[in-house]
């Protein structure tokens, strides 16, 4: 799956109602996620997991199509590897 | 850019690292994250703004690899648009 058509789709979907509530309301929807992926970690039901992943990218990718960035573009920089060493496995033993 | 592919490179690149920090220590590094993209929104330096949504993205995937998460098969309730009511635009107003 491309990370710029879901992109595209989850603006189709969503950047109108995204546009209304605007980019910090996006944001605590966004953290909101995070705090149910914590959870479903803690609980380990798969399906649930699976789920609030996906939640929380979808949520991400709203945010980044308020603040127009091109998500695909911005991980050009992941695409060979570590950013900092260029390498993969990374050798630089640097945190991201 | 494939999620699939990217998924699979941020593995060969970190997830050796990944599994010896454990799910609870690689969650603190993806929230720690999440904290410098808010900052990155409030400041709004563009290039800052895309490298931390980058990077965001990349320690979800650490997280997904270590809990063995197939963030593209995941995302395939988004596929269609709206997971809720299977429309684009969404018509069901609910959220995600």
């Amino acid at each position: 799956m491309e990370i710029e058509t879901l992109q595209s789709t989850v603006a189709a979907t969503y950047l109108e109602r995204d546009a209304e509530r605007g980019v910090d309301a996006t944001f605590r929807w966004f953290a909101e996620e995070v705090g149910e992926l914590a959870r479903a970690i803690r609980t380990g039901e798969r399906a649930n997991l699976e789920l609030e992943f996906s939640d929380v990218l979808a949520w991400l990718m709203s945010l980044a199509n308020l603040l127009e960035v091109d998500l695909s573009d911005a991980m050009g920089r992941y695409a060979g590897g570590c950013p900092k060493c260029h390498s993969s496995p990374c050798v630089c033993r640097m945190q991201h």
